[in-house]
């Protein structure tokens, strides 16, 4: 899946290991220097590019340690689930590698399941960043075991946090090509389709190509997408900051909207499918993603058209039976008191209440298909899908 | 229907003649000196606030003639349908006051229309500026087949334009209480009414109370809201600056949302109604309003929410079978481009495409009824308004 330099890469995602030094040096393969990276790592060292400054300025900001990336989680320097839960692990990567510890391998294990812990809790809704907390925790338990001495452990987490960020694109490739062969086959359109999408579910949301933005990118490239519509994604304006940004920077014919255009742009059928990107699955599909994503299956559902969920199989949670159970973070209400995301000057009149919602559940009745690196799920009835059966068979599938 | 005084109030509502300057003296009834006016005249002076710098700054304009106010209304310096007629006749009322004119009776009624034409031009979708527009029109040209002097039919048009602001705070009143004695009985609800609006509506979009907001402010009046739910309305912000700003200073209970959260809000039961103004209204009812009035409809219809438009007669276009007939300006990219409306620094990415409709049409078939100073037009069928039957109605009952 790695042959192929994406256009637009959020991290290094090609490694060279320098043994010598005991550092994984990060190479982009493709030799473009021009390439966005939202997440520079090499090992002891990582940088996030900081997304609240997009698209006028390019800033990275230092992360040293656990703190400070459960900071630029919270506070958005970086955002999208995929990437949340890379940084947040390379971040403590980051601060093991250069920590002088004095303790037995328990003690490293202990250390970092608490600061693992310590950083779900920047973004309780993801579910990626807790999946991935809790497979790290699992490694370090099981490492720690056996282990002899802390730095043992200390590298059995290292290894597995730089695997992650290896892993991801591949997956976002997979998900793009199952995306671009299903819909022009389901939606019978000989001609090209107009997808309408929400929120930044690119490189810079993932290690790199994006799920819904992956999907995109992947009709594009086979000469199946008339254009893309991405909404601006209020308060924190992640569509066009964000994702405006990666498709002008791929060359996409693409269009922003405002949020609430959305329905009138279907209205006046110019839009073929939606499709977005998850926080959350439910186990029965159910889906939590940014706000504004339920008002657009709404639209979609009132005017025919397909509306597709594009994520990795992490973001799906089993565990819950609906999105009943999917705790929605509320956000501060500067967001949309101030412009540039709270962080800009007064807009809003002063003494207003809000309600600052980061996301909304769209329930399963309103989704067409369900696109993954596994492949595509579609509803095994009118309204729900087997998910459970669909991750068992593809689970099936990779040990054959 | 003038008893009491507006809280907020766009214009100095209550003139005094001062006969001895011929002149014409804005005074407040209710002495109030904190009370906020968008539009302040007096004959041969007309200031307006300038709305795009609310609620930070509240600055007011000179506006000496009908160019300056046709830059105002397409700058949007003042905005709201009603707003926009008053403020275009009060600037060409202003023009001709302070005019030195050599030329017959006959002259002066050319020169009166052809800037009245113009001053059209400036927001071709606001059906009230044109009819105030036509109206003056046949005043003037009334008027100079009986008068020997321009003057005569300069002042024939400034005391037409001057009545227009007058009678507009009556006939918001009486939307309002319409609207307030309608809603809860129609609901059939004994608690208290949440209800969500869209743009601004209220005392800055009119000549005082509101339209939609007025309804609100009657509701709140009578002790019937429970709280106002105001959308930012992108790419504007008209709703979190100025309708916030109104809610806040009127001491109504109030919280401010983004426009893609309002399907989430009434998916989570907090709606009871979505009541919004016009721009234009065609005969079947279909009416044009700020862009994401139809995503709220689609959303209301969707959760069993009624969904009503309130606006004064002249909001009524009977010329139009439909809306499919209603032409939809597009404003400049920029708006979405950069903040403060187009105003400020960039947000966007630069070189993307952009959808920028500054309308959308809600069908009649989304919409539960109209409420309008004559009373409320509810549906004949289940589909349909009888809007020509009820102004006929209307107008019968005025005569007798």
């Amino acid at each position: 899946m790695r042959a192929g330099a994406p256009r637009l890469s959020s991290i290094s995602w090609c490694f060279r290991l320098a043994s010598e030094f005991g550092v994984l040096m990060a190479v982009e393969s493709n030799g473009k220097s021009d390439s966005l990276q939202s997440i520079c790592y090499e090992r002891g060292s990582l940088r996030l590019l900081d997304q609240r400054r997009l698209p006028r300025e390019t800033v990275y900001l230092d992360v040293r340690d656990a703190t400070d990336g459960w900071n630029a989680i919270r506070d958005m320097v970086v955002r999208g689930a995929p990437a949340i839960a890379i940084a947040a692990a390379l971040s403590l990567a980051v601060e093991v590698f250069n920590l002088d510890f004095a303790g037995t391998s328990g003690d490293a294990a202990s250390f970092l399941v608490k600061k693992l812990e310590y950083l779900v809790s920047s973004r309780p809704t993801a579910v990626n960043l807790s999946d991935a907390s809790t497979k790290l925790q699992n490694i370090v338990s099981k490492t720690a075991k056996t282990a002899t001495e802390a730095k043992t452990v200390f590298q059995a987490y290292i290894d597995a946090a730089e695997t992650m960020l290896t892993d991801d694109v591949a997956d976002n490739k997979a998900i793009g090509f199952h995306g671009a062969s299903f819909l022009p086959c389901q939606l019978k359109d000989s001609g090209k389709l107009s997808v309408l999408t929400h929120c930044n579910t690119g490189s810079l949301a993932t290690a790199g190509y994006g799920t819904a933005l992956g999907v995109i990118r992947a009709l594009h490239a086979g000469g199946s997408l008339e254009t893309a519509f991405c909404t601006e994604t209020r308060p924190f304006n992640q569509g066009s900051r964000l994702t405006a940004f990666e498709l002008v920077h791929d060359e996409i014919p693409a269009t922003l909207i405002t949020d609430s255009a959305a329905a009138a742009l279907m209205k006046a059928g110019r839009v073929n499918a939606v499709i977005v990107g998850a926080d959350r699955i439910a186990a029965n599909g159910d889906t939590a993603n940014k706000i504004g994503t339920y008002s657009l299956a709404v639209s979609a559902s009132y005017h025919g058209i397909p509306f597709y969920v594009a994520a990795p199989i992490t973001s799906i949670d089993l565990s819950l039976s609906s999105g009943q159970q999917i705790v929605i973070e509320e956000r501060s209400p500067k967001e949309l008191l101030c412009s540039d995301g709270g962080l800009g000057k007064q807009v809003a009149a002063s003494g207003i209440a809000v309600w600052n919602p980061a996301f909304d559940i769209t329930p399963a009745n309103l989704m067409t298909a369900i696109i993954t690196e596994k492949g595509v799920i579609t509803k095994a009835t009118a309204d729900a899908f087997d998910i459970k059966g669909f991750i068992q068979k593809a689970q099936g599938n990779d040990i054959e």
